[in-house]
């Protein structure tokens, strides 16, 4: 089996860890690195809780810390969803590693992999595309050398979450995430149009934990508390937005994909909404002139996703 | 059988055309008036179309001439879709009467109107939405004396055709727009998500002309530049945004309403964009929060409100 060279750019956050095992435990993804961002919690924090899942999980690639705000200008004041992904970051499981004092190396990490791998990097973005933004601002060669860009973000065709318009990643740096979509590389959107149908209820994740190991019960351990949001909303179970957009890594079959040019809003009242202008519509182009056309996965088959997450990681 | 009162808030416009024919025809509308607004074409030229309509029709409805331009500052310069309604406004079908020099008495004639008959008067507005605007700013009372307000406009759940944010009447005046959904008066937006779907076809449009008599000709005659314009475009036929919206008064079950607090945005790239809140989503409401929940008719019987237009104009 060829592997797939892989950067997991992520806020972990309850869900990324569920991303981040699932890449770990599937034999065709290489994960060369992973870079952080804030989002579900400050840098500090997702960059610790990053190296502390990997070494649970005994992987040793590197961690590199990046952005701690957005490019946006005048953006709203930053507030850390605690209440869905706890004060730690991971539902406040126990962890016993203190955050460092890390430089940010994301963007030019990604920039040097891409470079050494020339057609060959995949980057998974599944926080603020804060890093990716910055790495092809940095770098404009590497939106030419990467395989593609896959990104957990926005909403197309249903309302958003953070506010009715916007999905949160995408909202917590619209400017990052407009630069991203208009860069001249592939980019794949696994938006809410498709995360808000991958639904694990709690008896799956049960099933899971006892089926997969201390790996897997970890991940069910820190996901009580983001599952007690979703409870609280008249839901037993958790959304798991970010290993959907992994799984479109190695089973795009199981996906959709709709073509257009897109652009976000990164100021005003529908700040960090994203806009498609499919590619079959006909009609003035407006501010979508002369965009590149990338994808989004606006359907799918979730319950094939959800049994694939099962599969890889309880096997 | 009752008959509701109604005032047609219209820029005649090939498909407002079709749309007061309907009104005409149809034996459960009493029309009180007609109120012009500039948008297909000059405001002058509408209202000149408007009172062309009207005697060809025998009709002695009162026409009062509205607003000329838009209440949204900082607009883009306007221009007149000639290439879809014609330089005259009605395809260049020819009209033997001259504009006049109207006053504009739109929003003051809704005024005294919805006064006059409280809890009874509808208005259906196909154009851009400042006459109702002003009337509402000039006279917030009105709000709770008109019986429901009826637009056609916006694009919720698909591209729209201006651009591929927004839908032409509302990206004509967005702000007059977020004022028509804000006040507490009952709005059913009939969005593009339902009129891209009302397509009536040259063969259906040569039946209607052949079986509704000269009333019936006349409009197929000055649609025929209409048509011509969607066959360039690969389409046989014709668009009735606007009579959608009209059948929406008299057969309200052949739509399906969506409900939801609504904003337009009023600047930036996606000027003109309709947003809604719909009322099963959970989450933060951002800019949403306080505004009166509205509908819009996100779905419907296109075929059925099509045989609805041809059993009205040609019985």
């Amino acid at each position: 089996m060829t592997t797939d060279k892989v950067i997991f750019d992520t806020d972990p956050g309850v869900d990324d860890a569920l991303a981040l095992y699932y890449l770990l435990r599937h034999p065709q993804i290489d994960l060369l690195g992973v870079t952080t961002v804030f989002g579900n919690a400050p840098v500090a924090l997702t960059t610790r809780n990053a190296r502390f899942l990997l070494r649970a999980w005994g992987h040793d690639a590197p961690v590199h810390a990046g952005a701690a705000g957005p490019l946006t200008p005048d953006m709203p004041p930053e507030f850390w969803p605690t209440s869905i992904h706890g004060d730690n970051g991971l539902g406040d499981h126990p962890i016993d590693l203190e955050p460092q004092d890390d430089p940010d190396t994301a963007a030019q990490f990604l920039i040097d992999q891409i470079r050494a791998h020339p057609g060959e990097v995949r980057v998974l973005a599944v926080g603020r595309m804060t890093n990716l933004a910055r790495a092809v601002q940095m770098a404009p060669d590497i939106a030419g050398l990467v395989r593609d860009v896959t990104l957990m973000g926005g909403a197309f065709r249903v309302p958003g979450n953070i506010t009715p318009a916007a999905e949160a990643n995408i909202w917590g740096d619209p400017l990052a995430a407009d630069i991203v979509f208009g860069a001249p590389w592939r980019v794949v959107a696994v938006p809410l149009d498709l995360t808000t149908r991958t639904f694990m209820d709690s008896a799956m994740l049960a099933r899971l934990a006892q089926a997969g190991g201390p790996g897997m019960r970890l991940v069910a351990d820190l996901s009580q508390g983001y599952v007690r949001f979703y409870q609280a909303a008249g839901y037993d179970g958790m959304l798991v937005h970010d290993c959907t957009a992994a799984v479109w890594l190695t089973d795009p079959d199981l996906f959709t994909l709709t073509e257009g040019e897109v652009r976000v809003l990164s100021d005003g009242i529908a700040l960090g909404l994203t806009l498609m202008n499919p590619a079959d519509r006909q009609g003035p182009l407006g501010a979508w002139e002369g965009r590149p056309r990338q994808f989004a996965t606006l359907d799918g088959q979730p319950d094939a996703i959800l049994d694939r997450i099962a599969q890889v990681c309880t096997a």
